[in-house]
């Protein structure tokens, strides 16, 4: 399988993930203001949501892009942080409906976990295959510190949840925020 | 990232969400003309935002296709469009089922100003990258007018909404049609 | 726009539409024979959808390969088309859940004959930039005479369901399986 | 038709399809434990589907790559196979909420029989096409005799639901995976 056939499947799937969280957003039967704002936590829920897939998304094709050969392994983990991905509507609408209750921050969070972990997974399957390009490992080893430090935080949040919702929250958004955000200079190279 | 893939994506995501606005179309469970009759407020707001969601992905191929390079700047200022116009089928059905209510217009009327000045953010990052194309450089600013004119009128169908909702309604879709439709010299350019 | 553009983008929201429509599928709560078998209405207008939309991707296919530029009339009967094909999931779950009662299926038919007339319209849109290419103007001649009977066919549902629901069904499904099929020589050319 | 639309197309039916299975978990509007267990069921069937899909996915890319041109009959198999296919998602939730009751168990494996079936199907179509070409043509063959076996399987796990629920989903799931799991090999030859 060429990489450009795996990219375009992930980049399927991640549009519907990313398109899909929105029929969570339950249309009011009437039209106070009252009913209007009880959608605020789902749609902020929402905006979290959208903001850590589309961080996936920009990250995924930057690591596809390193890929000659896709072999097995990459093939599994990658439908394997599609699966953990593909949860995130889910969890959205769970912590949404019910207010950011500890319990669903806390759910929230092991998903985030998991599409790290998923994420640190994929990029070892792919660096494999770059253990005598110099290059490529140093960039790829300074990508795995910030991608553990990224998951260890994300699974903090979660025992955190039952502490403090807030932040655990901000445990959840920053380490993506920080970490997933490649550095300004890849944007301007090439592709 | 090449304007190819970003395209690609956002092809994705506006194709979903031009589909799956059809989904609010509740199915009545009994087959008398009153009740299909009910649906009409639903099917009008859907044959509304079919056409303005329409008019933003044949202006965005025809913004995308100026873009050069991909830089950090228009990554987001176009993912934060996709995220204003993922948000068309929730106040659509929220128009719909509530025939039109003085609020849910103005709300509908909010999410167009949102994607038509999210529009005029991912031109600005375009446009950046012009300055010393004079060609491009007059396009462009002609836009930011017919721009700036549409997402004012949209801003002013909000207030307008709980005066009027007829007048409302127009303001919210002559600008968008008015401005977003390309002349007709651009189709018939290459590409 | 080019054409493969124009296709990419009608093939996205062709796959959402054929694949959205199982979602109407509701899953009984218990697991009954007699539950499952209330389904059977509803499998089978799937099934007549999911036939009857291939149609129109393969024959939408074959009519796109023969454009050489997209101008504006051939955008807007394309979207013209898509927006009819999309509102065949609602109809399908309509008729399905009503066990196709008379007016489910005059809607259904409804909605199939706009297909045929959008259709035929996105082909006289393409026809007119082939009136000097003998071949393809005989070509586009004899699609519109099956495509003209088709629509006339599928509108004579229309009443007919009110009469004969068995009757109506088989117009709706036999023109287009008569019509939209290109014939076997298509399918081996080149592309 | 060339190869690369039918699976441009295919590959969007299955983006869709594995993806809006994630819309049938349904979010409980409390945040107790016990809430959130009973879900174990829908999601265990979940994961146990995206597997399934996946493997679907990957064989069917492999497939078609062996396609130089497509023919009516190729066509109409793969449409048959996607149909079957998107039933997945229906009965993925059947299972899943009636906590693996025999019926809805048969059910599942019938409709992954099917699959398994109009995937033969759809390989003796291409294969057609090798006769004179002895390495496809010994390819085909063994795979064929794999497939066989798979579907036999699936099929034995439809009346054994009703005498024992695991192992009919272990049938379910083992040929599966067994036999739709290319070799290794496979994945490092070019493409």
């Amino acid at each position: 399988m060429s990489p450009n056939r795996l990219e375009a499947f992930s980049d399927g799937v991640i549009a519907i993930i990313i398109t899909i969280m929105v029929l969570e957003l339950k249309v009011p039967h009437d039209t106070s203001i009252t009913e209007l704002l009880k959608l605020l936590p789902v749609l902020l829920s929402y905006v979290l949501s959208f903001v850590l897939v589309s961080i996936y998304w920009i990250n995924h094709h930057y690591l596809i892009h390193l890929v000659d050969q896709v072999d097995r392994l990459i093939l599994w983990t990658n439908l394997n942080l599609l699966f953990w991905i593909s949860l995130t509507p889910f969890v959205t609408a769970y912590m949404g409906e019910n207010h950011a209750a500890p319990l669903s921050v806390a759910f929230y969070g092991l998903v985030q976990t998991a599409c790290s972990i998923s994420f640190l997974a994929l990029r070892r399957a792919i660096a494999r295959h770059h253990q005598y390009e110099a290059e490529l490992k140093t960039l790829h080893s300074k990508k795995f510190r910030k991608n553990q430090i990224a998951w260890l935080l994300s699974a903090l949040s979660i025992p955190l949840a039952f502490v403090s919702v807030p932040l655990a929250l901000l445990l959840v958004a920053a380490p993506a925020v920080m970490y997933f955000l490649p550095a300004k200079a890849e944007y301007e190279s090439k592709h």
